[in-house]
């Protein structure tokens, strides 16, 4: 079943409604009302598709799917991983978790398998296998949905022996672990690999080598987990795409090793809409948009979402008229090719029983949630011509899982809150105030093709990324880095001879000391002219970063402490590019002026108007055209002014007014791809 | 021993102090200085009582009853059960509780017995039938008080059992259960009965239905417990009324599950006096001792309350002269016949040494707390023709513990809070300020009797109470019911068709969607006119219920949001009475208004004066006479004025002034009864 | 090697840096330019020393203390006993610990060894009586370093058969055991000293006989262990003095039970420098110098220290310039013979790889810190003569463990927090804003020799402190006590007949009620003139103590609540002495007013000038001479002015300018000594 345009759909549950089969056609009829294309079928079936071991049902899944399929909706169908059967768990205990703590689960909730017994990976080999002998060729099914929201560890003897196996190959000898782990440090040393156990609280919790490695290992573990269940597809005999359904700022995975094995990103998106400001809502989860399809830089589906108010959220909020529309329209105007929900019918019992619906309890179709269900539908028929289309952006964030992982672990200046992420939004918002798309890189990634690429707080250095910058400078680039960067080594052990690692140079300075601020504590750097206007003051918080500049020329100095009058944020001119280091954690309105003086003299500015506050400006893509988003997310009407200028509209108001969550969208012929 | 009046007295624990007599003797010149009738024995004698399995003491016992009983003093003798000795829990570890998470208990503290062992079992019934056979026909012995504060679970693998057997009976089959539950849901379908674990932290505990009827099955095995040292004690040939020793607001038990195995309700009541005001600690002490008499609809007994400051709180106050008589002749005016102590004697050492207590380790009587302790003896002997007499109430308000566990548990609107307790204390309170009695009942009971009744956040309908409250208005009936009523069915499925369940034209609306508002979120509902004063505005907040009104007519409408102008409070005439439905969670004020409006209409005012804020006016009527109680819970004075009523004073100034802590009481004959 | 002058040195860990012997070398150059003269060696080095079990490697050691002392630095050497090789775990498990929920802890860590077990004795032994044999007689090793920061608790089998013993040795029979422990509460007695267990979150939590008695046992079997590992050292051959490094305010062991196990006190302090206002930390931290002084009274070894911020605060900030200066002489002017740091090289990897050090991960000696470090050095040669001086005080608090213990572990009036720490501290504040050097006692030492005790919330009554106190007093002292003193005896069990315990008569009074405030309440006490100004007023809060005086007099008396009017602060004159009994949590000034007027009466002033907040004044003295140490932590410079006196300048300005952070010393010839 070829599709068009967007899928829109979500996630369906029949086996949860075999015994009223009025409903389930109910529900055929309700999706084309909707203009729904897709449903996402299986996530949780396995009992229901293998009630015992080796007794298969499959009779159901193909009328409902045939059904769908006789009504034009299309099927991403899910391998049922997500969750296993009773049966399963009480004859084969060991494909439950042990935690970290080494209690070992009983059977319940959903992440709750070993990734690494040899009992479940056959077990969901041979129901892999038969969805794809079934269903893998049939015309409805699209793409292949692994598992669920993958994530958590497991500790048991098999995933012990598993991690041991993984040092080993990774070190080659106990010797070189010992120093890459520093564990002459409180006497830590291991004799052998045999002994070395994951990190426990009831054990080793402080060796920060062990728990970086503890981390990578989980993360190729499930990596390999998912290899082994599209062997099954694939031996199955189904061809499909793959994709995984990744969630909001996960941590316990790194979603960048994965890019190899899907072919689709995809996430389940949650946004806790009108608890903040819609603005800052929008922007938060534009990073998130932003974040998912920098891993494959093509575009990504929007694998679930909420019609209304979820039910997990502390004070779970409808949505307001219209906010679904804007919500869902953000996804696509950050590069999705898909508006899903979870799910399309409410369920009667258990723990989601309230999370919203596309069909409630109630069951009409005279509902307020179900209309603006239908009106996305709508539009995005309208917008059917952009799917497939790509964003290209010329600024970049370096944010990596590694370095993180590091850094959060680590006990150091301010194991009360760095704000990580609080500045990478800083600068994320600096850039998407002036309408600019940004990627998020890895660290594994090259710098090449942006003109402007900042790393906030880039703690660890690996891949050898201090050879990247430097050529990216010396090639022209502008890169902006902060305090608390090129620290430690890919083993989260502390360079020696100063730091930032081998780009003192480049920055033309050294990191002395650094200073860690109390809750109340302020500081502020004072422009001397040289970048931001005289005079001009920007306070800081949490961290001031003592330098001793070389070749660096100071723009900022500090105005208290005994540290008066030091640099507080430095320019070095490196060859044909600039290297700007910024000493402290300063407020929003330095990322601003700073993003705008960068992006002016980069030529980076994309629209020829001033974008308020609250008004988010997108584009995308393809061969022949490029298109422009315009969403609104503040209270006021937005009036934009595009007459006389190279776009065109293709949705929204002739009179260029876009109301509340109102959205327009103008397109342009894409001159660069035919130049 | 028959006793006249009211029973005063308190936990006394002599096995503390065998080896000093002089203090044991001392201890009865005491109680009778104090006007002290009655002490309850027992309560932790197991030890004292049998110090070896199958050796018995009860000399001590003997004596202590004898030397009482020839002083005047009854006794109330308690089952040892509510902990055991070190040789049961060392030669039967079974006997010990094993926790959620699945570890088992070490000896230790109270509550911590399996009440399905066996061996547990065995071993009660054992010292209760002796206890029963040596003092079960003592002429001091008035009342058996069975354990102490029931409550907790256990999951050991003997009540694992006895959970399957229960579900078992309930359900019949496996496939009945399942869908009870909807474990289709996340996968979760039991193949059988033998295959159902109990909830854990550790296993599942979100498979509400499971959580529902596990909470129901240890209401019932402990039920069963109860029944079970029933049958010793009678079987010793005692067959003197029982009662069992309830707390505060204690959702681990559904009380009302009790009341065919108990002759008296009684409770242990401690309030935090002095850290709210007076009034409010007042009102909730009230509604807690209302909830207690409403079991039997009787007389019930204080069982343990604190002659001046608790050990366990936070912070715990000395009670200010006074406090102790206005709080023990709060719970005769709602309906107790007894006032009672914990404890007599404080303990020398261990975790309560610090507990208020009659007699305190300086041991003189000439302390503030036993002049008080002796001041409240002799209130009590001045009112001693009450004792006996009953509460009539013609408002009630559906407090369902079932209701409350399913509500509560479930992942909904408002995890962080719902408020529910909230809103139905504004209920009560606003009847309590009006010098209402009122009744506290669950959904077994009938509404018939009662004139209003109000339904706050009645979530879960069963026993059929859609039924129950349709007759109710039909009959005429004043019905008050607030958003989220009628959801779900009694293993907490949603019902589907619309909601409130099967009452829509009862209240002439339906329920379409429920917003949760943010803790500074603020609505508010101003009024039609059609029932309060026109442009009368009552704020709101944490839910706001969007509704279609049919055939109810618009009280108030919200102010603000996407809902403005939607209705905020509805009316509809059904039959011959009137059903009213809450939308919001309104201020305290809308209640106290709704609340006299409602009860001006229905002609249930009682007193000829207005009631101020912190004044308490109850009554108690027996055949003959009919009795008001007027309590001051203000910093300033009280002036009654009753003359020319049929009301005359039993005890009070004659004056009619009512000082701070002060209590009034009156009688008039009972006309009614006469009628 | 023969040390004169101050021990300057620190931790320092060179079998991390083995493979890198440049940077082996540079140290001891490093060392030498910041006139270092000492290492502490060994603490965590067992891997190390005995990579497999019974292999030994001294070389690497015997290398490094060579060339130390070749360079004229000497070594205190530690055991290695403060951490275990993985070996030795995956050997012998049991000498991991068991957790008081009998959880069995995995390797990982620190403090994670079995004191009891036979195998680790076994195995620590050998280690220990190696490194004796190899170093005890190096001359350049100078003292033994047992351990590390002992501390913590184990539960298991071995420990849970030791704690049998030393209760059976304690109380001889079981009867014994159950009346001093009033097990007949809650029914716990035991029935033989077999079937006690430790106490545990899974069991037994309440009893507090029974957490006091654990408490007092895991201090005794760590002594054990220590004297276990002084044999291990001497059986080698060895007689060098020997300490341990204690911790800040460290309540797991009752440091006093080592004072005759050891030679010298010794402590790590870290306090939070720049987070308070520096003289609130500098008050709080001459506190613990003066603590651990206590122990011996005599010179103590600052052990352990940080150079600049640590990395395990929540939020760690630098060092301000000049800090590290006032921070190492503070030590020294409350009796340290050393300054020591944590530590000489920052490690480049693990938990502790961002704790501040002398030499960084940079390396070189161009550092701020670096050149702090060297001119702490340089003052402490100009001071060496200062080196075994000792500190003599004329008053003294009495803190005492063991009370301390029981009053914290107790359910009583304030759960919420006691206050305990700050009553000390407001006393020993008033006491040292005077200049006033002050020893801190346990109940077990002699008041004899003292002018002036204090005694805050001494609950606990032992070692007969009721004869001593009265002694004291009657011999002509002054004795301070306040609420909540003499309360019960050894085991916890409350004194009858009215308390403070056989002291009623001393201070003429007795208590009867105390009153527990919440955190917004207030009282306050006024004066009746006859001690204070008349009308003078101090607020207080926390507690009210109700009491009745007898030949006491009223000095202040509250002004609110229902005890208005009764005394909260009162006098007796008892024989030769005076007995002040304080009612109330009183505000700081209470104690400022209440110390000066009691060091004047007393004549215990000294020194001839006012000393603002934020100057500390403190003094050492030897047969010769008397040392003066004034310090300035406030912001502004500070005059001191002792011309015309017999106070000379041995160190700091001549014009008599203390500037912030500053310390001047002063000398005069000892003539209490001469004469
Ligand atoms: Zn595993
Ligand atoms: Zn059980
Ligand atoms: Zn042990």
């Amino acid at each position: 079943m070829k599709q068009t345009g967007f899928i829109y759909g979500g996630d369906y549950n029949p086996e949860q409604w075999l015994d009223t089969p009025e409903i389930l056609k109910q529900d055929i009829e309700y999706m084309k009302a909707a203009h729904i294309n897709e449903v996402t079928l299986g996530v949780f079936s396995w009992s229901a598709l293998e009630p015992q071991e080796g007794v298969y049902e499959f009779k159901w899944l193909r009328n409902i799917i045939d059904n769908l399929y006789e009504n034009g909706i299309s099927v991403i169908l899910s391998t049922p991983s997500g969750a296993r059967p009773k049966w399963l768990a009480d004859s084969y205990p060991e494909v439950l978790r042990v935690n970290a703590d080494r209690t070992n689960n009983l059977f319940g909730g959903r992440h709750n398998h070993c990734y690494t017994s040899p009992v479940y990976r056959e077990a969901i080999y041979k129901i892999d296998r038969k969805l794809s002998e079934q269903f893998g060729n049939h015309p409805a099914v699209t793409i292949w949905h692994i598992s669920n929201e993958l994530g958590g560890d497991c500790h048991c003897p098999l995933c012990q022996k598993a991690f041991r196996q993984w040092i080993e190959k990774k070190y080659g000898t106990i010797e070189a672990l010992n120093k890459a782990w520093n564990t002459a440090f409180w006497s830590h040393t291991y004799p052998s690999f045999e002994q070395v156990e994951s990190p426990s609280p009831r054990g080793e919790q402080e060796l920060h080598g062990l728990n970086l490695d503890w981390k990578r290992f989980v993360t190729d573990q499930t990596a390999d987990f998912v290899s082994w269940e599209k062997k099954a597809i694939w031996e199955g005999g189904s061809e499909l795409p793959v994709t995984i359904n990744m969630m909001y700022d996960y941590k316990g995975l790194n979603y960048h090793k994965f890019k190899d094995l899907i072919d689709f990103a995809s996430w389940d998106s949650y946004p806790t809409w009108h608890k903040e400001e819609e603005k800052e809502t929008a922007l938060d989860t534009a990073l998130q948009h932003d974040f998912m399809r920098s891993i494959l830089k093509k575009p990504f589906l929007l694998m679930e979402s909420c019609p209304t108010a979820t039910n997990w959220q502390s004070v779970s909020k409808l949505k307001r008229p219209g906010m679904l529309g804007a919500a869902s329209l953000q996804a696509v105007a950050h590069g999705a090719d898909s508006v899903q929900y979870f799910q399309i019918r409410q369920s009667r019992g258990a723990s989601e029983k309230f999370h919203g619906a596309v069909i409630d309890h109630y069951g009409g179709m005279d509902t307020r949630v179900f209309e603006e269900v239908t009106g996305v539908g709508s539009q995005l028929l309208e917008l059917s011509e952009i799917a497939g289309s790509t964003v290209r952006a010329r600024a970049a964030i370096l944010h990596d899982c590694e370095s993180r992982w590091a850094m959060e672990d680590s006990q150091g200046p301010r194991n009360k809150d760095l704000h990580y992420m609080d500045v990478l939004k800083k600068i994320f918002h600096g850039l998407r105030k002036l309408g600019l798309d940004v990627d998020i890189l890895d660290m594994e990634e090259e710098l090449k093709g942006y003109d402007l690429v900042f790393a906030p707080m880039l703690y660890m250095f690996r891949c050898d990324i201090e050879t990247k910058i430097r050529n990216f400078v010396a090639k022209g680039g502008t890169f902006v880095m902060t305090y608390w960067s090129g620290i430690v080594n890919e083993n989260d052990l502390c360079h020696l001879g100063g730091t930032p690692h081998q780009l003192m140079e480049v920055f033309g300075l050294r990191s002395t000391e650094l200073d860690a601020l109390y809750e109340g504590e302020r500081n502020s750097g004072k422009s001397t002219g040289a970048f931001f206007e005289k005079e001009k003051r920007y306070e800081c918080r949490n961290f001031c970063n003592l330098i001793r500049t070389d070749s660096a020329e100071t723009l900022l100095s500090f105005e208290t402490d005994f540290y008066e009058g030091y640099p507080a944020f430095a320019r070095n001119s490196y060859e044909k590019g600039k290297a700007y280091y910024i000493c402290a954690d300063f407020e929003e309105s330095f990322y601003d002026d700073l993003c705008l003086k960068l992006v002016e003299e980069k030529g980076l500015l994309k629209v020829p108007f001033d974008i308020p506050e609250g008004v988010a400006v997108t584009s995308r893509e393809n061969p022949l055209k490029k298109f422009l988003f315009i969403q609104n997310f503040r209270k006021d009407k937005f009036l934009v002014n595009l007459r006389n200028t190279e776009w065109k509209l293709l949705m929204g108001d002739d009179t260029g007014v876009i109301g509340q969550y109102g959205t327009a969208v103008y397109w342009t012929v894409n001159q660069e791809e035919r130049a």
